[in-house]
């Protein structure tokens, strides 16, 4: 191909990037700029039925399993062996529009190529509901769901704020009435952003994932003495939200002195009881997210936060209950692909490096279950579940252009 | 009258006082046993509603102001000189069944005893709109409104967690139609827990308030950085809730510190955004009480809590907005109805002591327009805004007596 013709086609699949990536970027678009499309929310599923006319006008076969994740491939053969490519389409409640999106458009495009150039490497796209554990307390369901990793029986215990279990939520919405599990795959592949800064602060191209960081979750009630802020003096008190600062310093701390491992220790979630300006808070439950790629880093956060809560509660006289909502292991990528990809991002003079993932993914329901890959790719200043997320279509194009070759490479 | 009579007589009016507070003690109950009574709630509607229908039946006159405030006399003659005895009847969010009303219904007992007893003593009894600061942010509005410390033009400024102004809400009420304003007086008193623990543990009936302390009141915004939990290092964080656990234990640290002069300083609002479990908090905003009644003692509390919160935010690189939301000076109390108040005890043989206030009530809106005192009855363990709240209706009738006293030494 001439130089020319080649800058075209590039300056085609950029174009083509955009149309289907605007197409995306109103949903749920909030003043701030940034997104809201929670997991089985109508903005989620608008997500997907764009998903879906983009890929029929494309003429690919489209189909929904029982929990609402949507596959695209050549044509409908669910069972076939294929290697999986895809991500999420629900985001953070006000979060950002190229989180989850970038993975799944970025899956449609190789398919294109594949389409187009008639290459005979077996490939499906797909979009994953409820990635984001915002709307339901839990990552990655869809895929889980998928993979078996999830089980129908524990769909009653995923409740959204408002107290609706997800089980009741599907049903309403008409899921549930087939299988949504898959037949043996080639492998599953995910191109996402790094939503973390070391890949733009080293002005880097291309992440590729060894490994992806597990969360263990936690639930803390706290539980005070809710009395009148005015006359009840300072040393009579049993202030809940007092209680719950010195938690949550402790809790930075904690991550602090273990983020040498790469540990990250959150509490992102806070709510107060009664909430008033002129009452001692009586209840306050905290959500609490340490994660890492080091089990033993991650114990040993888990198992100094128990030594602080019984210690800080009793030193003022208050009870607590911990609750952990969820645990996983950090997960092990396969190795021949991380070798795979770099040679391909070599061969494509594209700079890359190999990297852990501190957020979770999807791909963390297939590693043990078929060979599984990750492309980053850089996001602006690593701001993500953030209205100011950014990140580049050129930089999708190359990750794109890495996993299409690695496929040539180890298929045809 | 003979001993038997007379305890008769007392036990009739203990049970009269029981079916008046019966009647008001399921409004607004939770599942807690707690009660949520809202300023301009259809909850306050309903109190109001039943002090109405509980004075017809006992052939008092009624009246309803602009505002909502009802009053009740032997008459209809707003504007005749007079004793205004009551309090209100909204309450905190899940707060306990005692506050306010015992006021009320204390004030009725007694209008019932100058009824039937035919003493001419002129005297009104009210039940004040919100005098609660959990609904609209700001404390004793329908008192404030009455004697004119509270301006209508105000009304547009305060507003509900929804957003809606208390004007516009007033106005959807039908209110603001006609004046709300007082005749001259010839004193405020009102009856009130105590809502502090010093008469039940010191095992004293009636505490005599000398002064009230007047709450300063602050919100504070603190702009932090939306990131994702999991992918961003702990160093690199700019975290709007860690930020705001360092100023709520600042600021119970210079409370304690000032707390020998009884100043107390609370955070008992937090709003956290976008409050997810994998989000780094980006913002986070609080609600700050501050009160005493030593004018020096607070503001050092709050002088120190500006420099704290600049060296905190300063030292972790986040902006932050502290506004003054409200501000009143510590208000004294009627030295003559001390005096009195003191000597009707020491005759009916009732244990007393003078006391100041560490919460806001609604005589503090009188204190400068008219003589006024306060009797406090004790509550269980200072317990108060809280489900647990309880009080002894044979307290209230001994402060009903002693208020009737007062009024009769004074009067004929």
């Amino acid at each position: 191909m001439k130089i020319v013709q080649k800058v075209e086609k590039i300056y085609n699949d950029y174009k083509i990037l955009g149309e289907w990536f605007n197409k995306f970027s109103t949903v749920g678009r909030q003043k701030t700029g940034g997104v809201t499309r929670l997991a089985y929310s109508s903005e989620e599923d608008e997500m997907h039925r764009i998903f879906k006319d983009i890929s029929e006008d494309l003429g690919f076969a489209v189909e929904t399993d029982g929990v609402g994740n949507t596959f695209v491939g050549l044509q409908k053969n669910k069972n076939k062996r294929c290697y999986l490519i895809g991500s999420h389409l629900d985001s953070v409640p006000n979060g950002g529009i190229y989180d989850g999106v970038l993975g799944v458009i970025g899956g449609l495009l190789i398919l294109k190529w594949i389409k187009d150039n008639n290459i005979d490497i077996p490939v499906k796209v797909v979009a994953f509901r409820c990635e984001e554990s915002s709307a339901f307390g839990k990552a990655t369901i869809g895929s889980g769901l998928v993979t078996g990793k999830v089980k129908e029986e524990e769909l009653c215990n995923f409740k959204n704020k408002k107290g609706e279990s997800l089980k009741d939520i599907l049903k309403s919405k008409g899921f549930l009435t087939k299988s949504y599990k898959l037949g043996e795959l080639e492998g599953y592949i995910e191109i996402h952003i790094e939503q973390g800064r070391v890949l733009w602060d080293k002005n880097i191209e291309l992440g590729i994932v060894t490994s992806i960081a597990a969360p263990k979750r936690f639930k803390l009630s706290i539980y005070g003495r809710q009395d009148h802020s005015g006359a009840t003096p300072m040393m009579m008190r049993k202030d809940a939200l007092s209680t719950a600062s010195e938690v949550i310093l402790e809790i930075e701390k904690l991550g602090r002195v273990e983020s040498i491992y790469s540990t990250v220790a959150t509490v992102g979630e806070i709510y107060e009881t009664p909430n008033a300006l002129n009452v001692v808070p009586g209840f306050v439950e905290l959500g609490i997210d340490i994660r890492g790629i080091e089990s033993k880093s991650i114990n040993r956060v888990v198992s100094e936060l128990k030594n602080s809560i019984k210690r800080i509660t009793d030193k003022r006289g208050l009870n607590y209950k911990l609750t952990m909502t969820s645990s996983s292991e950090p997960v092990k990528l396969d190795d021949t692909i991380v070798k795979g990809l770099k040679r391909s991002s070599e061969k494509l003079k594209l700079s890359c490096i190999e990297m852990p993932s501190g957020a979770g993914h999807d791909a963390m329901e297939f590693a043990d279950i078929t060979k599984t890959g990750m492309v980053f790719i850089p996001c602006r200043e690593g701001i993500s579940h953030n209205p100011k997320e950014n990140a580049s279509l050129k930089q999708l194009y190359n990750a794109c252009k890495i996993v299409c070759e690695y496929l040539k490479e180890v298929s045809l």
